[in-house]
């Protein structure tokens, strides 16, 4: 949530006068994205995206995702488009970084989450997943089962200091989806981190995806369980079950979900409970003293993995099966 | 440089919708001002800054700096306008805090200075100044020549840590402006803070004037003054004949400086360098250790002041005289 690298007026007025899309008139440094660098930039043509990616997103990545929104923008799906210059270039470099344009979508995130917004992302949802299913390029999820360990080891010393059983517990945890994981699940491409503050509504009409700098190729229902993770539970940390249900009734509608992948649905909220946790624990633990943003409590995300650890099958998520 | 009040989007829909410009459609938390939160909002008619004060700024100033934007922009000074409810209101209240929405400005400040700014900045500013002569509210200047002492003893035990004749030259020069600060200059509305961050420009042509929360009643040649330090020096410390010329020759073609304005000139160069030293000392020493937003160098103007101690008079900034 801020402006890592200024960019001189001259500078940014020279790199977009390339595109073609007309002459910059403003840019303001915007609060979105942790990342990344982000400018709301308006041309005389309307209102643009311009990103520098910073140290923390690989620039080897970077082809994956810009083509991803491509792909996925030419199907409809409402997520940022990437602009190209006249040579089909979209993606190039502004004081030293790797940059990209992308057009702009109105609307704005939600704070008070209704099952109305859950049902629209179990729609959007589906929709993203099918209109990927043909993209071609790969990228494996970093952030996945083989990632948690290792990512877990670098906390574990001090996990204590958040809660006494929260060492043990993820240990545990580890253990239990080691053995247990899901196999040969549909695989497709993922938004991985679809959170609120990444879907956009206007006058409660879903409106936009973005940030796709998570993407990447994985089990789509495990993609589903970020999102009941991220969009049902209350902040009271109670699982809202009609929420949950209107996001699954909604995605399956919209995108067949098999039995395997039904079944599934519980381990791979664990999955993603632990994986949330993991990098939230980590920042808690590593945030430097007197920072101004504040991480995120991982103790929301160990109570949530402890809600799907007692759940005893899909049924719980609100739906009697994948075609009910 | 930051958004420090996260408004929920249904708030601030409901709020934007009170003012008849349209349905809001996007908004983002925008790094511009360092004392407030702005969002760069959309509506179905076009783009608005929206503004919550924060606790740095005064409550009770709120109408001199709204009425001040009032007054100005119906005398066709490029600077925000206040939008205003059916009933004329336009200080109103979100999240509990004071707030309101101006017109947005279109613009870039410059990162790279050239003369060619500077001369525009002086005739707009002599413009402001004449634009403001009829403006019947006053504030008096919170940081002017009675408030340097006081601002100067909080940080004068730890001055050392910045440079070690740092508290021997500010005593030094407290003493000598208290003692020889002018009296009975020309007195009116200053912006007090036009540094290049709060002037926008459009393909070289000066477009936008922000930031008016430190305007008061002063002298308005000190106005120039804290002009001539923010803006002439190079980034070596060194002064820009050139560039000071460039503005007071286009200040003094849009409003009159007169002989005692002019010849005052080197001591309120003086005073406005030692009011930034003053506030960067002691932003600089009680800076959290860890803060994202880095306070800027004190160093730089107490190097202007020293600047402004050698000079053997208002001929060294570039104009023989005011009517040159």
């Amino acid at each position: 949530m801020a402006v890592y690298t200024d960019v001189p007026d001259d500078e940014m007025s020279a790199f977009v006068a390339g595109y073609g899309i007309g002459d910059l008139v403003s840019a303001k440094g915007i609060a979105e994205g942790v990342e990344n660098s982000n400018y709301l930039i308006r041309t005389t043509t309307g209102p643009y995206i311009l990103t520098l990616y910073e140290k923390r997103v690989n620039p080897d990545d970077l082809p994956f995702f810009i083509g991803l929104m491509n792909h996925l923008a030419a199907k409809g799906i409402p997520c940022p488009r990437p602009i190209e210059m006249p040579d089909g270039t979209a993606l190039r470099e502004l004081r030293g970084r790797p940059a990209a344009v992308t057009s702009f979508l109105d609307g704005m995130w939600t704070r008070r989450i209704r099952k109305e917004h859950c049902a629209q992302l179990g729609a959007a949802l589906a929709d993203f997943h099918s209109a990927g299913a043909d993209f071609p390029m790969r990228r494996p999820n970093a952030l996945g089962p083989d990632g948690w360990r290792p990512l877990f080891e670098m906390s574990e010393a001090r996990a204590d200091e958040v809660h006494p059983d929260m060492a043990p517990m993820i240990r545990d945890e580890l253990d239990f989806l080691e053995a247990n994981w899901p196999k040969d699940l549909p695989v497709g491409v993922c938004h991985a981190d679809l959170f609120p503050d990444n879907v956009f509504f206007l006058q409660d009409e879903l409106s936009g995806l973005i940030d796709f700098y998570f993407a990447c190729t994985d089990y789509l229902a495990y993609d589903v369980s970020i999102c009941m993770n991220a969009w049902c539970f209350e902040r009271d940390r109670g699982f809202n079950v009609t929420k949950a249900r209107a996001l699954l009734a909604n995605y399956t509608q919209h995108r067949h979900l098999n039995d395997a992948e039904f079944l599934a649905l519980p381990i791979l909220a664990r999955g993603s409970a632990l994986r949330f946790l993991l990098t939230r624990l980590y920042d808690w633990l590593n945030c430097p003293p007197g920072a101004l943003v504040r991480p995120h409590d991982p103790m929301e995300y160990f109570d949530k993995l402890r809600f799907h650890q007692g759940v005893s099958g899909p049924g719980a998520y609100g739906l009697d099966g994948p075609d009910a």
